[in-house]
């Protein structure tokens, strides 16, 4: 697996930027588009970077609009919105082999189990990104900055595959570390990600405004609690020290404007099934109460209703 | 007490609406006003009714912009919103015989007690009003439709003379009955708008949206349950079938926008205090959570202050 052959699923702000960086160092990697197709055919994928642009003009990008036209993939990254997942199986199963990496950049909890269960394979790998990239026209990304990525597996048979794209990343540049559990990388990102994007969503709202609030500041914490100790219930050995070193941390922060936020501002549908929906279902399995969490999915999905009217 | 005087303290939407109605019964009734106090003295109250319009002309009506210049009152009936009760004492002590009965038309729970410390009495009576009337200009008020109203004492030793004041409001074609208790009518009342009113502002929303969401539903009724546990933890009487039945009538209302969302929307702060703050802090001196209730009260709270600020 010296040279991999690469397909990413979604060629939007992370897949466009992380694919680029790995085309950047020389792999071979396939992107599958959308509604960009025929723009990128024409046109090639452009990457304004914090770290240095980088192009890959229309007669070297290998672009499909179709995963049954791609060749079989050593590494699937999946970075469509989770919104998308009812795709995932029809997108991913042309690419497989019986050792292909499927590696989930998505947000949430609970999809590298349910893709395991979909396809039927031995294991999963997920990532978070914690990068400041946007999508600002067709095949062309605009990365802001950062883009570290923490990787892991679920099922631990697949961590030597994971290692080795880890290294692939390394090598192109990219900050990456593999923790030994992708679930308590997903908590420790939901700890944050729950009340900070449902709360800035539902009140239409920056973090600064949450922060500047006395009794927000009080439900984001409860609401942090809630995560923790559903997550410790989940088996995650989630630290509730973190509680308020992440309070801390945010009330230092620049007004930042949350994807959630920005989703709803934008009119796209938001994110709550893996945000919100599979850490109660989690939770709840594990006979876990989380009446705040549930009451900002409850109004998100009111909010998410209109969006989707719109 | 067969004529007695009565004492208006705001004259707007309701103060102003049952005020009229009994000077139109024929009895001595007193206005305080505050920004409306120059037009009214020169052009009467005007009160567009559902039942009948009615006006009292400039040179009938008793209007005063300081409770000093009013006469001693029988009954002064209090129906500022409860955002201004910091001035009650300022506003009613000078109207104060020892048999005067002060009575709060005001939404929430803790105004009779709090008065009746703050004034050192033995009793205050409360009331509810199921009421569709709006202020629609200086002096002139627009009743819509209703006009019920249900009145109770706290300090049993009031129950004469609110029985009194209900047979007055009664003589006057005011649609009136008198409850044991005015703690389990404000329960009861609190019931319907812990959840729709929050919700609704919150959400920036009408009922029959609140309604149309399988999700939001489901939060109406958890919040009601935590009302229902905290209302019988105070040792009311509330029947928490009321549930069901409240939440059949809401759907099968017309749009409605909540008092609270009209705050809203037209900038004016919302009356967190007696209708949130209140109810969490008789739950917690029971030792009862209500994690619902209080998350929606905190985020109520960030849109007060972002209302207050415009």
């Amino acid at each position: 697996m010296d040279q991999k052959i690469y397909a990413v699923i979604g060629t939007g702000a992370i897949g466009g930027y992380y694919g680029a960086r790995l085309h950047h160092g020389g792999h071979d990697v396939h992107f599958l588009l959308n509604s960009d197709y025929q723009f990128v055919r024409q046109h090639g994928l452009k990457v304004d970077s914090h770290y240095g642009d980088y192009s890959i003009p229309a007669d070297a990008i290998k672009a499909y609009n179709a995963s049954e036209e791609m060749p079989k993939a050593d590494v699937v990254i999946v970075a469509l919105k989770t919104t998308q997942n009812h795709q995932l199986e029809t997108l991913i199963r042309p690419l497989l082999t019986p050792n292909t990496l499927v590696l989930l950049l998505q947000n949430g909890i609970g999809g590298e189990q349910a893709l395991t269960r979909l396809l039927n394979i031995e294991y999963t790998a997920g990532g978070l990104c914690f990068i400041c990239s946007n999508k600002v026209g067709p095949g062309h990304i605009h990365h802001i900055d950062y883009g570290r990525l923490t990787l892991g597996v679920y099922g631990e048979l697949g961590m030597p595959a994971l290692t080795s794209v880890a290294n692939d990343f390394h090598n192109c540049g990219v900050e990456v570390d593999v923790e030994n559990s992708i679930l308590d990388a997903r908590w420790k990102k939901l700890l944050w990600n729950v009340p900070y994007n449902g709360l800035s969503a539902v009140l239409d709202t920056d973090t600064a405004q949450i922060m500047a609030c006395g009794e927000t500041v009080s439900l984001v914490k409860a609401i942090m609690k809630e995560v923790c100790i559903a997550a410790k219930a989940t088996g995650s050995t989630l630290d509730s020290s973190l509680i308020d070193i992440m309070l801390n941390n945010t009330a230092q922060m620049k007004p930042y404007l949350t994807s959630m936020l920005l989703d709803r501002r934008n009119g796209r549908e938001m994110e709550l099934q893996y945000m919100y929906k599979n850490v109660l279902d989690m939770a709840a399995e594990q006979g876990v109460d989380m009446p705040r969490t549930e009451a900002l999915y409850q109004q998100l999905s009111f909010v998410n209703r209109s969006v989707a009217n719109e």
